[in-house]
């Protein structure tokens, strides 16, 4: 095998070398850090004055965390079976992740974006997608879960993510290229044969509905990160490839070959109007569409067939090579739209490219080449500054709204703050350890709120007590109100949050839905009320309407199954007041619980494996008696012909 | 259907009004407030001073807090599947939650409680039981892994818990009585046909390893909490029972009905002792035994038969039943073993126990005649004490070592401070909203850490930002090193939180594992080194023997796999350094990610569905070139015939 080259090495003994600090010691907090502890303190009863929503990375689900306080207040089950939730295993939640390779428990959840209007924050919702089985999702901000689940066909994996400033579109960009259409062929033969569609999602601006619009067929290269235009270069999207080398093998080495990658420059406004006059070609596909209905808890999956498919080359004057030093990762694009800032991870600079010397450069047809036949424009011509020696490895970059703008190094552990100006550095803060992007409020947005900064640190070693081999990612909040940041938090992570979405809270919190009205109820087996509860039998089919409220089921005395059935309990909870959730186990069943909000309805599948009397109960603490909140089911043999009968206390 | 009786309703009117108050207010903190902040800050780069081991209820796994900053340190799954982990989904954890029901992959994790010696907390273990489908488990604190899960059969959910004081045995009792053994009969007929067992696990004192012991077979009733004795009533235990009128529907009036339900006194020292000897019968059982290897990654799931069971009514002066005013929840026995604190659920005041007296009370053979040949001690003889008018539902005790008792009232939603000397409240504070247990480090040991109180509150509504109808669970955290209480924190928390065990973080930071030993990794399919990897193919199914290490796979190409194979990827992390994970994922997988520490071996099984050539890639973030770390595998035609190739980087 070839050996590491001598920077890779380097860098790896750079990260080896971070987080060798000794034990924290509580009697260090001095001054500094008892001010901090009043500014991110949240008294009791008080509540925080921004919304986090965290990617999840490999946990699968997002996190909803409050800032300043850095408290967990959520995880919400997207990509993953959630056995806490029900998620993924209750009957109506199941079919949220179903593709088109079968049920799928898993997902690794990257970037997450909440909706724009005008390119300021609105609090609708919030999209993101998973890096593995390529689907993109959308939480309901009004009931914090999941409403939407769409492959992406044609596919592997999407990284480079972006929705647009008025939630026209949700893009996302295959990170690793295949074969287009995907076919046999040997491995070896990638280069030029490998695709990396750039997927095209059509948002309902009322709904938040998605829809396949089209895809992008790029040419094989690795698409990382991506940001749309916004205010001045709405319209456009930018995302940075980094392996315009098309390896296939030792990435870490190969893909590293050249001088520079690309960021492609896309004006999709362009590209929408050649479909819309019918153009681009329909290819075979076939991918799952999930869509949740908060009112019956119940989801359906329809999978659907071809997608509309765009050659860049088709379209003159739409799709651009905007070259930057060596593996470009982080992709972001300021408040006012002019400035472009790619970070090659392995360069010594960061580059800004300027986005009125792109469209002059395109006016002017400068061109530097072509790649596959999209040309590539001259690096000079479209520079808009850099950033001198400003760190090693930089990843990401976010905004204040004040014009300065925060930028990531992950081998050199820290965030920098510079001017939009004139590119001079203003400040540098260490992070512990090795951040990797970071988050402003709005900081993606025309409209910061750059009160707050959040680093997402890949690495956590020695920051908290330790828990075994594994422990938590780590985050930190800095102050940025003023011209220097100061760091004022750890907290630990769920998962590995890949990006985050923060807001303040009054956008959300206004429209946050306390219950389920029952008279709004749609599942297909709700009961309003206990004299609707009963118990049939379809064949092998025992379906149980069931109701509870504190502190009883109705019914809760059951007769008449038999081991070889498949019972389902429908069980919908009758209360009306918030937070009074009830929980609904069976013993032995090979599945999660319910847990059921007021007025909701859910659905169990118990299969029944031997004869017996089995309880069952409600598992989430309801009211004084809610340990008395139990009944049983007697189940009698196979073949056997018992009388079906139900009851509670007797009636 | 009988009416809820005014009482009932009424206590449920008290928690709806509970938690009216409005949006909390960042402008009040005031003096107070600012001191708070103070005391629950742990600096950036400090350390928290207590672990703190929460229940997760309903989530089925175990969170750590660090405390006093409220921070979630980590997620331990126990119960059940956790995506990120891979728990549950991956080839080496399957097997623990298995069960004589099949595989669960949910679980309701009540009580934790942490190993002790001499009646001191030893920060070796921390085990725990499962509410739904009866299982208990270890978890070992040097790796924060589950090591250990046991069904328990001829039962039916377990609910009262307790490790003795030398960490000899776990006791877990019966919640929901059932037919014992399990038959076809009508529920109707429960009364004196159900029953409640009692089981007794012995515990390894060098391995924590978990053996049935014996099951003291107890009437019908219905058990719910569990302490054991300690000091000078070590030898005994005691359970409280909270449906001794044997109701079998509409619990919340049926088993309100008797004036005094019990508490049963065990002297398991004397049972052991008579098993010892030869008593007890042999009982048809069939259980699952899953033990998890560390150094394999890899359980192993044993069905094991029979029980070695006894009555109680065999066995002179070992069970006796403490009668205690209506439907009682907590038990809880103080340090010095002398008190025994019951608290009746429905009852106005708090009912304290004399150990002393007890032991007087059966010499003296003074009975209160029986329940199904369990002698009924007599209320007076026994009775050390009664707090007056301490509050409004009653439910858990804990202790400060200092003479200090603290009570938690779920209607009354506050915790009460009270003296054991005299019996008089000393302070009393509110939680928001509903408390159920309380916690303080040590504070069910010989040696309490009397430095601060957690409440775990059952109802949230108002005190966080709103997250929709769903609102995370909520912690509070009091300082009562005072004469008085002061409430310093709110943190929401995972699943429901039943109970948690809090001890000094010196107790077990320095045995906590780093990394697994590459040379002690007892995988099967471990390699050891690059030179080591390689795909064999036998029939249908494909082992890949793999490693990764910063940033690569090895092998990264493979070819010659076909649709309808069987894939298991072997994948060994080559790191040695701490804090170093890699994840493998591969897209389309019906399972999880493998997310695989240093030195450590875990597989995955992979079925491809459809020809192409699939990215597989590293979960979590490594190295500046993390991103680059992916691979790719071609899959061919079923029935074709590729040649078995692998590679990296062409060798």
């Amino acid at each position: 095998m070839k050996k590491i080259n001598s920077i890779l090495s380097l860098l790896v003994l750079v990260v080896i070398m971070i987080g060798c600090g000794g034990d924290g010691d509580r009697k260090k907090s001095g001054a500094m850090a008892t001010n901090a502890a009043e500014r991110v303190y949240v008294a009791p009863g008080e509540h925080d004055e921004f919304y986090g929503f965290f990617s999840g990375g490999f946990s699968g689900q997002m996190s909803v965390y409050g800032l300043p306080s850095g408290r967990l207040l959520k995880v919400m089950p997207v990509f993953s079976q959630d056995a806490e939730k029900g998620y993924g295993y209750n009957e109506g939640t199941k079919p949220m992740l179903n593709t088109s390779y079968g049920f799928i428990p898993w997902g690794d959840l990257h970037h997450v974006d909440i909706s724009q209007t005008n390119g300021e924050l609105d609090g609708r919702w919030v999209f993101t997608h998973e890096n593995n089985t390529p689907r993109v999702a959308r939480i309901d901000l009004n009931t914090f879960e999941t409403g939407e689940i769409l492959e992406i066909p044609n596919s592997a994996g999407n990284h480079s993510f972006a929705i647009t400033e008025n939630t026209e579109y949700l893009i996302a960009g295959t990170r690793f290229a295949i074969p287009s259409p995907q076919r046999d062929m040997s491995i070896e033969d990638m280069k030029g044969n490998f695709k990396g569609p750039l997927t095209f999602v059509k948002i309902d601006q009322e709904t938040g509905g998605m829809e396949l619009a089209f895809q992008v067929i790029m040419p094989g290269f690795n698409f990382d990160l991506a940001h749309p235009g916004r205010s001045a270069s709405h319209g456009w999207m930018f995302a940075t490839t980094y392996n315009s080398e098309e390896a296939n093998t030792l990435l870490e080495v190969n893909a590293s070959q050249n001088d520079k990658d690309f960021i492609v420059a896309l004006n999709w406004k362009k590209i929408e109007e050649y479909v819309k006059n019918g153009g681009g070609t329909m290819m075979d596909a076939e991918y799952a569409h999930n869509v949740y209905n908060h009112n019956s808890s119940t989801a359906t999956s329809t999978m659907k067939k071809g997608v509309k498919t765009v050659d860049p080359k088709d379209i003159p004057g739409a799709v651009f090579f905007m070259p930057i030093p060596k593996s470009p990762h982080g992709c972001d694009v300021d408040p006012t739209g002019e400035y472009i800032v790619g970070s090659g991870k392995l360069a010594a600079e960061l580059t800004v490219f300027s986005f009125s010397k792109m469209i002059k450069a395109i006016e002017d047809k400068n061109y530097d080449g072509d790649a596959y036949g999209i040309p590539i424009l001259k690096y000079e011509d479209i520079l808009g500054g850099i950033v001198k020696q400003p760190g090693l490895g930089p990843l990401h970059t976010e905004f204040d709204g004040k014009g300065n703008a925060y930028t990531t190094f992950f081998i050199s552990s820290e965030v920098v703050k510079w001017s939009l100006k004139d590119y001079q550095v203003i400040d540098r803060k260490p992070t512990y350890y090795s951040v990797g992007h970071l988050m402003i409020p709005g900081g993606n947005s025309r409209k910061p709120f750059g009160k707050y900064l959040v680093a997402m640190n890949k690495i956590t070693k020695d920051r908290y007590l330790p828990t075994g081999p594994e422990m938590n990612h780590s985050a930190q909040l800095y102050d940025i109100s003023g011209d220097k940041m100061e760091l004022l938090l750890d907290f630990p992570t769920i998962g590995e949050p890949h990006y985050a979405a923060g807001i303040p809270a009054d956008l959300i919190k206004q429209n946050s839905k306390k219950i389920y009205r029952l008279d709004e109820n749609e599942h297909e087996h709700a009961v309003r009320n206990e004299s609707e509860t009963r118990v049939e039998r379809k064949g092998n089919e025992v379906h149980v309407y069931m109701t509870m409220i504190r502190s009883h089921f109705a019914p809760d005395n059951i007769e008449g199954i038999k081991v070889g059935d498949k019972v389902y309990f429908h069980v919908t909870n009758l209360e009306q007041d918030f937070d009074v959730p009830h929980g609904f186990a069976m013993i032995g069943a090979n599945t999660a619980e319910l847990l059921i909000m007021p007025g909701a309805t859910k659905t169990m599948l118990w299969e029944p494996k031997r004869i017996g009397v089995y309880p069952l109960y409600c598992t989430d603490f309801c009211s004084a008696l809610h340990q008395e909140m139990q009944g049983y089911v007697r189940v009698s043999p196979a073949g056997s012909n018992p009388e079906l009968k139900w009851s509670l206390d007797g009636d």
